[in-house]
């Protein structure tokens, strides 16, 4: 271990104990730097409104700190291997580039609020980010069901043809979820939404520091107070950054799951455009669906590493322990992954070739039996006499709905898809992440350029 | 285990498949009685709304479906086992009661969106119940830490004795998480304030039924507009609800963690009160914390049945399959143990008993180095320096904190806990609670009697 | 809801604790209290042989809890709220029939080794049960493939029509999974197969007890030597046992799946009997596959009560924690779950029909590509260029294969399913689970009649 | 996506789909290229016997799969972006040195059985090093408990100071456990020595190749007979190698958290040496268990890579689908990680310091009353009176034990810990995975010179 390591008190550690214990840090925190440095500038010009700090240090720093930022966020900021992570490298740079005030920026602050205030300004990057990547596909998923509304499929129930249905109908059902998420968001933004920094190593500092301060100078609506609770908090937001996540999968797990099923020979409903199929080794004459069975695998795998995210940060008694340090690869490769999945998804949606007549084909009498006999019963029948009465034309070969008169057009409806009201809800949501988005922006700005 | 049984040829077809496939409805319908009994008569009266239901056979089913619902909630509903289901149940026992318009209630409904929003119900209920629960408990340590908020013990990192804290520190931690689960709160209930009915089996009826109507009447601030998305959504509430209920236990796993650490013979910061301990068949001198291990051992399990929920509502392509029929009993089963979880920590916190005199000589001097560190740097030293002069008085043994100067009175710190700050928040979530509980108590009444 | 629940006070305290410490143990420990029984004589007969306990008290003892064993294994036994679990009423049973010697069986042994040794008699017992089940659904699957070896039916890959299959070569591939899963048992009986009695609370007993011979006497191969390693087994095992469970459950998955693809309309490969669908409550003409989305969603709850076992027996220090109590619950309805999964699986096998007609329609020429080009290739053209050819055949509508000549022939080909050598495995599997079978039964005729 | 790959026929994909599919593959396939190399090599060794390759082809082959395999061990084979997979890469670097025959070496397989031979070849090879890391950590707990067999420590129960306990005691606990896995691991093996060759792409190919031969050429003890069921057991046997990991892993969890707290200050019975503590950024005083922190952590890490593993295999029809593509990489993290943490830990149990003073001291009286009242029953008093008995010396003071005379001195006790009998089954699994390795490498050995 390099003399300069945070906290080096000469200790000789061997090669596997150090492997084991830097872990990717020296990778993972590439991603944390930029966050490290605007949280950085934040603390820096509260230390000097509160007198810790002189006013031409906190310039300095500030200054060196807007520079690295931009480095790291085009990938040129690096952290060596024995710099161990990504906080000691952006001292060590301050101390080089700017001298004495670099070692005054920790003060009043330990490592453990540090990374929380990086992760926090991280994953609320990342969740308005995720926000916008979901409206982007509830809105393919809406003019979706705009352009097909009309057109006929058959229902299932049970992965049995059941009802009659429309494209319009099975498309709208992915944006309504899709909207559903981006307002439990709120629920999820409620948690991210609170500034960590001041809680040093969990028991706070006995300097006379400005929390409120630098949660409003950071776009925060509020300090999370107890300095216990914000290392017990580590993973706690990470668990439901990904809960949201996997509810926002497990939603386009059945889509992507549909499009295997109804892409197939067998069903034939729709049509993946060649590009997001590929061929087979030995079986020249296959179009495999392979884009949609990664989008499918990559949902469950998220579920997977919510689970490794939840394992690591539960069954510890309060306050920091060191195996926290192991959240932060699954967290970033999950985020990462769930957004190539929307993202995908987004292109699919438009890309698919209805097989519209096929569709069609398939939507036979039968589908009507339970239409039909709502509408008898509408018209006095006890709903179980009309049932059985449907059940005895069936089987007599009978049975002759009329389909006009079978369309539901009540809100929801294959008649009545509800479409505006749903754009409606969207544009609120996308209105709500551009502005909260610009304010988080320009409160960046400010801590830049005041 | 007799010689026979490990070849036995086992029961009749008929008896398997009837057990496998009814399952645990029997009993765990019991608890969607009332509510589906009252989603029923919400139903009934939309039925009559537009026409599709008599005025009179409307009051009647209305009447019975009030006395079921009472008698459900006192538990004197029952389902017989060839009913399988107490839907099926309850619709038996309104034909028996009223007659002819027993059989009219299904009209323009399937078992799917009466189970989904007999569930609803229920999940709404029960959220509000959880909500409630949490909030007393967040009320208790409020309480705890007031009570205990000068009182010293030694704050830990990576289970090290690490910096100073107190009793009162620690008390607010627990409250402070409880208190962000109740803003999360407000996301969960984004997802359950929708109302499903009018989905049918997933394509809608054609009927002219109002959903926005049987909507307002039950109290949902909307219609849970696509059919499909209804039935895709069987799962994601139930999940959506265990998340947050595990986030509620992954804070009460560290508090119970701690109870178990603190009160061993080693650290003996706490006592339990005998009535939270049990003894040991062969240990005549053990009082153990059976009550603690229990609860923290729940914790783990609720992220079980958690997962069990997860997996049984995923993996499927859209619209109903019967696999979740599976989803009703791990669901009931984590929000009665969550309860319990909840109502049994309230009853513990005021009654743990301190030992505040082995936890203040628990805090020697080396716990203020941070801290007296801080203070150097605060007048000016670059903090590493800081940081080695500390180091170095520890080494030569000249290190003399001044303890009283070394109190963090930030907000959150130990001098300044935010308590007003905190119960006001906590005022606000109750107050929601309550109006919003009220309000719904207020829309049955109006179906029973309007 | 009643207006007051939302803040009701609830149970009293001892009502409140007495009821989370007690759980579900009554019930629970009915299905441990025969192999308590026949653990206890074993124990009874141990002390007497090292002249811990006269003969004749032994003798009354293990006289009682014959008995007791009989009445436990028809359901005879009871457990009474008060006695809180099984130990304390089977203790309590002895005293009462047999006074005095009643309260010298605890000698020598803990509640804790007493615990683990009835689990670990239960687990072997019911390991035995369900490999038996394993093995007759197995020989179901190899008698439906030899039944069905000639008929044609498409391969599917990525859910694509693929290659050539036939309904023999499929069903052969669900009975080499189980046959699999039986040879693995054998590592899971190797946890299994260690007697724990002895290790008291941990930490053994400062008495000449024997536990070579009570091993013996029961059966096991070998002492669990360590005590502590005894309580840090508990969950060890359960969680072996239900991962085993589990991997046998994703093989039926993957069939249950294909039944749900076959049979529908779409596919059509495969009908269910009548026995084994439900209807819909709205939808007359609907036959539903409800047992087969019930077993698949069974495969998956099977996983969500691993990971709940899972959760449970982990994150805890060395030794025993109450926490562990909650592991009886999901063990036992996991196995029992698994148990009757097999079971109608087993039933559901010979029962499938076929639709040969409609599969045999299904596979086209496009199926025989790469076996055409495999074939071409093995005549000497490279593969790639064989490849290439048949592409070009079927591009211009050439490709005319000679099926007959493209059938697989080596060992487990369509041609050669090697049924022969795969009823081998299965005898030497259920050779070996009824020898052992046996051997356990005479251990237990042993020490009831010696 | 360029010319080369396996597959291409021409069609145009854009970088995020290419991104998408390709995913780890150039990176993770890394690991997978020498195991390719030798199946290769064993595949191409039989089709020349079966005449479907000539001599000369064949040993070109064969001796270009040498070079290639050497190269991949030492890190020298690179797999280009535009490959996308090590199968593609393996093939046309065999083209480029060889010409022709490598054209040819692709006969008679499909990549899908290619990947699962690469792959089992892979597994196998890492179980046996998972069981030699594994027995030498076995052998380090035996040395530590045989070089401290008598030494006092409190032993614990409900972490409460229970009964006496000795460091030998505790551990042995450590390598009893690890020993059983060694056993289970048979189990595990069952599973992994099955040659999957041949499997094609699920339905075998329509060529005389001798499935049997390549099977013993590379050792293996049985052909995996099922074309289907090699596709089916893609994740089923990673599943199976994780939960035998994550058992291993569940074990050492539970000697790191007894780390974690007898190194507390409060505990103090062991000191762990400086090489595997760190000290903290802004306190002096601490030295942090980090090592032991992060081996904790990673036990829960390797839970959640398993269940990654399981949602990834699970929930789809039987067959290949390209979702499996995702087990790879979690699969290689998760093992990789078990084996750094059973050679850190290696190190670390003949590093632990222990202070036998401070855990003789711990050892009070009261830990003898359990031990104490079995030798009055021992005597004849039943064990209840003893009980009671005792409880009132300890009431009232009186309570002095014989220390001497209260040692368990039965198999598995502190005065037996029977560490030969361990040692005995130490040296026979060491054998086993020496004899089994040395025949493996024979093979390999005979592959690339006959």
């Amino acid at each position: 271990m390099a003399e300069e390591t945070l906290w080096a008190k000469g200790l000789a550690l061997d090669t596997i104990i150090h492997g084991f214990t830097v872990g990717d840090d020296p990778q993972v925190d590439l991603a944390l730097a930029p966050h490290d440095a605007l949280g950085s500038a934040a603390h820096a010009r509260m230390l000097a409104r509160v007198g810790l700090l002189s006013e031409a240090d906190m310039r300095a720093l500030v200054t060196a700190l807007r520079a690295l930022h931009d480095e790291a966020r085009v990938g040129a900021f690096t952290i060596r291997p024995e710099q161990e992570d990504g906080h000691t490298a952006l001292e060590a740079a301050l101390v080089e580039r700017v001298g004495e005030p670099g070692r005054r920026i920790h003060l009043g602050r330990s490592r453990n609020d540090q990374v929380q205030l990086a992760l926090r300004l991280l994953l609320r990057e990342e969740v308005l980010v995720l926000g916008a990547r979901t409206a982007e596909l509830a809105g393919a998923f809406l003019d979706f069901a705009q352009a097909h509304a009309d057109k006929p499929m058959p229902g299932y129930t049970h992965m049995r043809r059941a009802m009659p249905s429309t494209f319009g109908l099975w498309g709208a059902a992915f944006a309504e979820a899709l909207l559903e998420e981006l307002e439990a968001l709120k629920g999820l933004w409620a948690r991210v939404d609170r500034c960590p920094l001041g809680a040093a190593a969990g028991f706070g500092v006995p300097l006379p520091i400005d929390r409120e301060y630098v949660a409003s100078l950071l776009g925060f609506s509020r300090v999370q107070r107890s300095p216990i609770d914000v290392q017990n908090s580590r993973g706690r937001l990470e668990t439901a950054t990904l809960s949201w996540g996997c509810s926002i999968a497990g939603g386009l797990e059945k889509w992507l799951w549909d499009l295997a099923l109804f892409t197939t020979e067998e069903f034939g409903f729709l049509a993946l455009p060649d590009a997001f199929t590929t061929g087979s080794s030995i079986m020249p004459q296959k179009k495999n669906p392979d884009v949609v069975e990664l989008a499918r695998g990559r949902c469950r795998e998220l579920r997977g590493m919510a689970r490794q995210v939840e394992e690591i940060a539960s069954g510890l008694p309060s306050s920091y322990h060191r195996d926290f340090q192991l959240l932060k690869r699954p967290t970033l490769t999950a985020i990462t992954s769930l957004r190539e999945l929307l993202e995908v998804s987004t292109r699919l949606v438009p890309a698919l070739k209805l097989r519209a007549e096929a569709a069609a084909r398939a939507c036979d009498d039968t589908l009507y039996a339970a239409h039909h006999a709502f509408t008898l019963a509408g018209r006095g029948l006890p709903f179980r006499d009309a049932y059985r009465e449907v059940a005895h034309q069936l089987a007599d070969g009978t049975f002759q709905p009329d389909r006009a008169a079978l369309t539901a057009t009540h809100l929801g409806g294959a008649g009545n898809l509800g479409l505006a009201q749903a754009r409606a809800e969207l544009d609120a949501s996308r209105a709500w992440l551009t502005d909260t988005h610009r304010a988080l922006a320009g409160c960046a700005e400010r801590i830049w350029h005041p």
